[in-house]
């Protein structure tokens, strides 16, 4: 293992994720634990430790790609805690979603909306 | 029709597209002139006008959905080009691009990137 | 606001989704108001105030889409729901819904004709 | 080989597709000939040999469903000719087209209606 | 119905699938029973019916297309099952969801091993 | 940069894809040298390089996933090649299509056996 990855994926996890981040890795250590080690690794250690984006970019792109994709309300709760995390308002966080609806449509934007609301609820 | 919404989404269409997205609306008049103004009312009349989030922002979230979803190669030319129209540099656009491969996988993130050399070569 | 597009959308609203439609638009209130409003003005007022298409077979048109784009179950449900209330026949609606077989395969057909189920049964 | 399923999806394919269905089929041939048999059969044979739908109103679901998918141009070119082909005028190829807006979004449309033109074009 | 493409359809089922596909078939009967006799006629009697690969290959094939597919859950609980009933270990499974990685990113991947997890349990 | 990862993943790419991976690695060089960097160390030297299934297995999944995607032609010629180079015969690559069949419908399988064709007329 490449500790300084590691190390560096880990942080940038933290500071961006907090808790939520941290969490989704720990539940995968049971059934496959080199998938969380790659998540920390390739994801935060390679992807994010670019510095060209700042956080706060980083997660509308990534609202973005979860919002279009469907499918992953998980992945989009983790990363709406996310973006309010790094400093994007509730209101930034909506109009991102909002954003997608000439591209994808209203359904995969009304679902994300309402992950919106539990993320927030739980949030208050 | 509503002279207003669609005069304000010509407005920001110009401002966040240039000729790329009158082009667009252009191209759909002989078989669905409705589709180009509800492009121009709803997309750019309506959400983006909404002034929570800046043009930046706005493109980022959009490429972030359109390098997601696939098959959207004439959508992503216009809103890379769209991208550096509103002040994002190539290494941001690039970025942005590169931060979703976490979340959809190489193969979309290889056709993405190729779609920008393409733009960036005919904005050389 | 366009008064005008916003009646005739809620009047076509109505007309097609029944209570469902309303239910969704009002849930949508508390965090993403605007796009309660997109959806009553643009999907109705604009997309389906157009007469050459039918009620009917917009239904079957928008059954096709949701079926095949997965992970749509509420708004599968609304449609559902709203194709029976236009005057398709249950038999109707689950022969659209097997249509999409040879184009989307076998899972994303099991899972709509679940949902076909379930609005049947409370239909009752 | 089940000669009566083959020969009643045939004939079906004729009848709907017109020469373009009959064109794949042959085209795959040479390389996977069981595909073209499977599409003759259980495409045809099968599913629209129900007759509680008729043409027109499977070929509005199957145009619902592959604007919806994506990366289907090939296969859109011969539904739009179907569509002709059944009896859906033009306008209604194209309202078909749009109404699939507010669910998956623009891009999908603009492709899909620049695969409506080409096809249309060809019919003159 | 040809009673021989149904009879060994059923039998190829049984040998993949054990109880789990046949439980899929059961349930639509009361829905689409159409579904269910095409699923055992075209999926197992004619597409598994082919022994160029063998069931742990066509698993394999049918664990990469419904991990990218997502929204899929039910039928990857199914396959999941079925791979382990014809012979692929646990660890095989595991790598053959997280082979995706690379190709559809991580949140399709995430909820694959979540459903693996569950099915292992309940195979315990 | 991790020099053990990367050259344990520049030579399960050789092994595996032949000169058609070091192609597309080095077409990136221009404008996203660290996503060829990425393919190599995250796909190769971390997820192919775990040794429960072999590459034939990888190709079998790979192509599964690439199938059903849609809108990765490039991304499938490549793979295709690299089934064919690990040892799989062009029955089973064709026979690893067809088998998403049931899974993804007819247009994403077509789709994939046209590349396939033009694959294997290169390699003849």
């Amino acid at each position: 293992m490449d500790e300084s990855r590691f190390e560096r994926g880990s942080s940038i996890l933290d500071a961006i994720d907090g808790q939520g981040g941290q969490a989704v890795i720990d539940s995968l250590q049971d059934i496959a634990p080199e998938l969380g080690r790659w998540i920390v690794e390739f994801a935060f250690g390679d992807v994010y430790a670019n510095q060209t984006l700042d956080a706060r970019q980083r997660e509308l792109v990534t609202l973005g790609s979860l919002v279009t994709q469907g499918g992953t309300e998980p992945q989009l709760e983790v990363h709406i805690a996310a973006a309010l995390h790094v400093g994007l308002s509730r209101a930034e966080v909506v109009q991102a979603i909002l954003q997608t609806s000439p591209y994808v449509g209203f359904p995969r934007v009304i679902n994300a909306v309402n992950v919106a609301r539990t993320v927030f609820q739980r949030h208050s």
